[in-house]
């Protein structure tokens, strides 16, 4: 397969916190034969990091490749090693759970561009010796499909039972599904779109901005000069956060509430709560996360047109064998439902196998990352009703 | 009246540019008796830069005093004096248009806490003989408008035939209303809110950690350290303009149209018109205004609660004189109809006479800086109506 596997060791990429190298699978890819980027670039022998849950069985058909978000992981389902917090989708992923490790091997790798073990800005240029930084290709959602593809190759697996994400997680999906249309039998984009709308991009720049606006940004260099644009990383979150909440979701939680005092201060420490909150979303934030990783996929995102980049909207989807489950929650206003509609009328208009639900939810585009019953119930009858369909496939073929 | 007038002069305030002394009157008020600060803090002798346009007639019963927004200023609808545009509201203002300078006489002050001549950070603390800074006290709209009915107290004029204004400029013409019913015989609050929400507070806190996160800002003195902190003020103020435009006016506007290019470039210039619009929007910004007032003037719009202020729901606007006309746009989700509304439902719950106008625009919150015919075709009908009215009392009276 042209690869080499190793689980941590000394090698592993390191963790952001400097605290030791990232547990989990670790496998180096394009040995063979290179990753073709769309801007021209080719990474051979690069790194994906990936977890699993759960175990392949034998015909390898229950497979679930889970697509994580703009600062997610590939720790779905297990303590994340840095901030020691449970796993990011364990509400979803786990023996009994919506996707459950009883009856399906769980995938899910870092992605590409990212800074959690899989090749990005973050990690060292063999060439150089030195950070990527900024002389990173920048990369696409299609890029990030491809090399995941790659890793599905390594692990010998011709078809994905499913394929399913949130947000950013979701257009994986989208891309899975139109670039791969024989290698998964079901796409369950969540919360997401079929391109990057302009105020979806203008936030995005904002965040940019304000990193590249932290003089310890160093033109992207920092990591070789020692530095890390915390403050500028911290205000990117901030700005990113408010969209990830509903307005009624905030004013539910926080309204005008003070922060551990009774009257306004007169000064510009965090009297109201929410203040308190924005400000520690940034600062554990980064924690975690790295700046330049933030400008690639928040790049990746913004170039995403899915219908642009697949020949339009006659030839996206057309004659697509996968089953597709659409979801979108009422209080989301990153990608709100009519975005997510466009999904199943774009699927509609080549007859594809499309259901759609509307989870109402006042929680905001964060609704699929939390306890929503309805959201769980949802996935759960479709994912049951697609397994049992491919079994009586798989059956009838057998 | 315990105040100094002068023309500008020498001693008048300069502008940010540093290209000569502000243009337009200035008055020292606060000489015999100082403005008192929600706060609790004492203002004596304090500058306040204002422009007028039309004539005060004999009885002074045509005065209509315009405020403006976070980042307006006096220069309603002359030449602003360092950024040589006309002025933020000469669509409005002027002979023959909405507010008929052959008939009004229009005031407009800079307001307590601004940057352009008014008593603020940035102007120089006469104890110290350096500028503010943060050692100016925080302000609240309650504040601006003490300033300002001190300068038509120094006008001569005792009762407004309206106080008008948008967004913080309708916060103000709320707080008039409520503080001084007495003082106005109609107030026009447009694109505007009771309070600052939870969202609200949040946009402004994510535009403070910005300019707060640059080390120009200096813990607030940069002036005296010969700095400027631009590229965070640039950040704040590229988050705030998403939240001035509406979706469909950022897609109409822009969309995924890429500038001056036929290509991505796979970097991170701005590759697209959006990104290249909001950065010349920061850019052009920090010429003109002050960081520390940003945070004065935000700080303030998060404190506002006028029905809190004002002693609860039965209280506020109760027995009020004042006919309201009051003004939302549909595409504007920073102050939305729903907040207008609940203006409307408050002064509904104490009898007050009030018009309601939801204009049908998709221009976002800033529509009530542009060119809406419906919305000036609203603002003409009940001036001229509550005119007429005025000056039939007025014959009554006589």
């Amino acid at each position: 397969m042209g690869v080499t596997e190793r689980k941590s060791t000394g090698q592993a990429p390191t963790s952001l916190d400097g605290t030791g190298p990232i547990p989990g699978y670790h496998v180096r890819l394009g040995c063979d034969s290179p990753l073709r980027l769309d801007c021209g670039v080719e990474l051979f022998d690069f790194p994906t990091a990936y977890q699993t849950y759960g175990r392949l069985n034998a015909d390898k058909s229950n497979a679930v490749l889970v697509c994580h978000a703009l600062t997610g992981d590939q720790f779905v389902a297990d303590a994340h090693p840095v901030t020691g917090k449970p796993g990011w989708w364990e509400m979803m992923v786990g023996a009994g759970k919506v996707l459950d490790t009883d009856r399906f091997y769980v995938i899910c790798a870092n992605i590409l561009g990212g800074c959690m073990g899989t090749i990005g800005p973050r990690e060292v240029n063999p060439a150089t010796g030195k950070a990527w930084g900024l002389s990173f290709p920048v990369i696409t959602i299609a890029d990030m499909v491809r090399a995941q593809a790659m890793l599905i190759d390594h692990l010998g697996i011709d078809r994905l039972f499913a394929v399913v994400g949130g947000s950013l997680g979701g257009m994986q999906v989208l891309e899975w599904a139109a670039s791969y249309p024989q290698r998964l039998y079901t796409a369950i984009p969540i919360a997401t779109a079929l391109l990057h709308t302009a105020q979806n991009i203008a936030f995005h720049e904002v965040g940019r901005q304000a990193i590249m606006a932290d003089p310890d940004w160093c033109g992207g260099d920092y990591l070789d000069q020692g530095k890390r644009p915390l403050r500028g990383l911290a205000v990117a979150r901030m700005a990113a956060h408010i969209t990830y909440l509903s307005e009624s979701a905030l004013h539910q939680k926080f309204g005008r509430k003070l922060q551990d005092r009774k009257a306004f201060t007169y000064g510009f420490d965090a009297d109201f709560q929410v203040e308190s909150y924005l400000r520690y979303q940034g600062s554990i934030f980064v924690d975690r996360f790295d700046a330049n990783s933030y400008l690639y996929i928040t790049r990746a995102m913004d170039y995403f047109d899915l219908v642009e980049s697949h020949g339009g909207p006659t030839k996206l989807f057309r004659n697509t064998p996968v089953r597709f489950c659409i979801v979108s929650f009422t209080g989301d206003w990153l990608y709100p439902t009519p975005e997510n509609q466009k999904i199943v009328h774009a699927l509609n208009a080549v007859a594809a196998n499309v259901s759609f639900a509307e989870v109402v939810s006042d929680k905001g585009h964060d609704a699929f990352l939390l306890d929503e019953p309805d959201f769980h119930r949802v996935l759960t009858g479709f994912i049951s009703g697609a397994w049992e369909r491919r079994q009586g496939h798989a059956a009838a073929q057998g």
